[in-house]
């Protein structure tokens, strides 16, 4: 394949650029330790240097041997990940630090932008309201091309939002929530059609699961999600176990992606085995299609084209790295993003959540007491061994956990500051803090439990009814 | 992985056990290159030798190394076949053999079963038709447990047939028809429904193709197969990219196949690459999905368990293979199988007909004019170079391909045998043989195209529209 000069490498991605460059480089390599004749490997030469060209002209970057192309890094790849430097993956978060992974860090690596002060002004004044305290406190950190989405918004060309869950079980905890709340806030601001990705056949894949298993999670999942106050005339939640055998397009836009990502990259970019199923392999175009709004013709009016944001934790990022390489190969744009940071676990911020440790987090079917007990109890506190200690040097905020949950939670901004000084003064002790904590989430969690009682089953039907939302398109 | 004594060995498949072999063999090899401690070999080859125990358990045969299990061969790993042995597989047809591919060799190969004179009687009594000459005349030559299917048949127990088309082209030629002549005359006698697979997604991944051309393709050759005669109530033809948004079953199957697959598995059955694409890599599991009954619902009530039937080219056989090797294993009964022989190109049996070249077969569209003019120019004769030679030695049917074609498609047994004699004995000229050839093929094609006249789209509509068939399950 790398032969062939004929071939035309205009139509190439970078990363499939990179490639190309680093096959024939092993293969000049190979030319030479074999002692292969000169004009052979003269002609092997003249094709590398040609393609580090293309590699130059269509990336605006020289070549470098084992760092492919800033948009698509290969972050699970040993190679270009630094012993010190945070684990970030779809399945894996890990960090050796206290006080969390390092964004800035994984702003350059992942070759995003940060949500700087400028776009969150831009933010207010497109849409008249004041920023969600996601925004004002940077848990909604990264972004890629908010801008052009904000450009599109002020231009009234109209565009939509996309975001998902993977439903491995019954329970889901407070983290959970955090792009759920976002989202309802810029569906609110913006007034744009949202659609919510249910990854069942993930969750069958990747779990010791069964097809029902996951899609009964899926239902379950999708109460919770609309306790969150989704508006149906404007929301479609789907499951691809359900939705995939309903829509006219959905299946043709996987098949799309699946033509144009290779295992190579594939395996570059999750960091798959030639020993995983074929179904982990091909899913990643399952998670791509809902950025194209050809897979929902009912919403969309058989419309292409139109502009999708998707806001999700930064895990979730290489999905959409591979769906924006692919985009304009198969004549789509390319999806726009919010990322947010992690929700740390009680235990500390060193880890996501995970909502198979019951003792992780909080739950959002945790009763009061539990809420109280757990808190209390394993909740990492940045606070001193003694209360003398405390009094006389001041708590840490930046390691503190229910301090950490409280700017997640607690939206007055005036309180968080006071509380933040109180504890770093050492005038607020950890259980005082931990006390602020629990009266915050206490209530939270309890209208939640109120709202998510009155999703019957009907009304998660209807939500999940493949059907024209309140939208002309 | 294979490192887990705890691992419950019972539920692999024997090509799973065969790879655990495989893996751990390379294990020890490994340990004992690296001068690993005395006691860490030892764990190793105990667990070796266990795990040879268990496929000998499974398998009945003693493990041997490049040597998978039968029902799985790998026919596109070099290590498996021999140098002057027929290559055969869903994309490549070769043999050095001007006869063709030598189908008891591959009947041992692929370890199907030979389709021999106690199973034609069988079937003729079971059904109460004489054998249709495709089978009389070991045109459909091997199957795999078509036994089961008549033991369920005389039970009364209900099967179906499920055959299909890559549909690469609006051309259609008459080789095409082959598979659609027998499964009409299998549902004719057996009185079972049947299911047709246009892979559109198949061309659309492997060729340089839009979506939109793919399945327009396929509702073109659904004309042609539909001008077969097939019975509305009681055949769905169906295109991927339009069925599979239209189903509850069909994605269900498809995701179960697919983790049940290995990357691993496929490399070794197709010959897939890493830089193959994502969508070729989990393709198999398409064409394996319609071999479970609950892929259609609309059809079968949602009943799982429904025994089916393959007719197919014997080149189609490593899906099924592959097919088989899962169903167990998600719960669903093995397809069974019928497999024809290659019909052979005009120019001789050495490849199978392409569609891409006009002049290596007659085509569906063919004028009569056309018809004689490509039989008299292209077929390749088994005559004798002078007259005089010719009416000596005699010509030879083996190698002949007008008289080969008659095999395929002059239904009259005796006037076949009288033709066969005259040419091997030198009275009938090859000019005199061909003509014969030409009077059948030109009412044939020409009758087809009357009937395809015939089909409108609405008929294809009909045809091809998800619907509750003529039976009741």
């Amino acid at each position: 394949m790398a032969d062939s000069p004929n071939c035309d490498l205009k139509s190439l991605s970078p990363l499939q650029l990179f490639e190309r460059v680093t096959e024939q480089g092993e293969k000049v390599r190979a030319l030479k330790a074999g002692k292969a004749p000169k004009d052979e490997i003269d002609v092997a030469v003249r094709r590398l240097l040609s393609l580090k060209l293309s590699y130059k002209t269509a990336t605006g970057q020289d070549y470098q041997a084992g760092l492919p192309p800033k948009d698509l890094v290969l972050i699970n790849n040993g190679t270009t990940k630094e012993e010190d430097e945070d684990l970030v993956d779809p399945w894996n978060v890990q960090t050796s630090n206290a006080k969390g992974v390092d964004y800035d860090k994984l702003i350059v690596r992942f070759g995003s932008s940060k949500i700087d002060t400028d776009l969150i002004n831009r933010i207010e004044r497109a849409t008249g309201q004041k920023p969600h305290h996601f925004l004002r406190r940077g848990i909604f950190f990264s972004h890629r091309d908010m801008d052009q989405v904000l450009d599109a918004y002020e231009n009234k060309k109209p565009f939509y939002l996309y975001t998902g869950r993977g439903p491995s079980s019954q329970a889901m905890h407070v983290g959970h929530l955090i792009p759920f709340m976002f989202t309802k806030w810029l569906q609110e601001v913006f007034d744009v059609p949202l659609v919510i990705q249910l990854t069942d056949d993930e969750k069958y894949l990747w779990k010791d699961m069964t097809v029902e298993k996951a899609y009964e999670y899926a239902r379950e999942n999708a109460k919770d999600i609309i306790a969150c106050g989704f508006d149906v005339n404007k929301t479609f939640i789907f499951s691809d176990l359900d939705y995939l055998g309903k829509s006219a397009g959905f299946y043709k836009n996987i098949v799309k992606v699946q033509k144009h990502v290779t295992f190579n990259q594939v395996k570059g970019i999750f960091g798959f085995t030639d020993s995983d199923c074929i179904g982990k392999i091909s899913f990643p175009a399952i998670q791509a299609a809902p950025s194209f709004s050809s897979s929902f013709p009912q919403i969309f009016n058989g419309k292409e084209n139109i502009q999708c944001l998707i806001p999700c934790a930064i895990d979730q990022d290489p999905y959409f790295r591979m769906t924006r390489d692919v985009a304009p190969r198969i004549g789509q744009p390319k999806p726009a993003l919010l990322h947010s940071v992690f929700f740390p676990a009680l235990q500390g911020a060193q880890t996501k959540m995970s909502a198979s440790d019951p003792n992780s987090s909080i739950f959002l079917t945790d009763t009061p007491k539990q809420i109280k007990t757990k808190i209390n109890k394993h909740a990492f506190s940045g606070g001193r061994d003694t209360i003398e200690e405390h009094r006389k040097y001041g708590g840490n905020c930046d390691v503190d956990v229910s301090f950490m949950y409280l700017t997640f939670f607690l939206e007055d901004d005036d309180r968080l500051e006071q509380l933040k000084q109180a504890y770093t003064s050492g005038e607020l002790l950890t259980g005082e803090l931990k006390k602020v904590l629990i009266e915050t989430m206490q209530p939270l969690v309890a209208a939640h439990q109120e709202r998510r009682k009155q999703v019957t089953d009907e009304i998660v039907k209807q939500f999940m009814t493949p059907r024209k939302l309140a939208f002309e398109f």
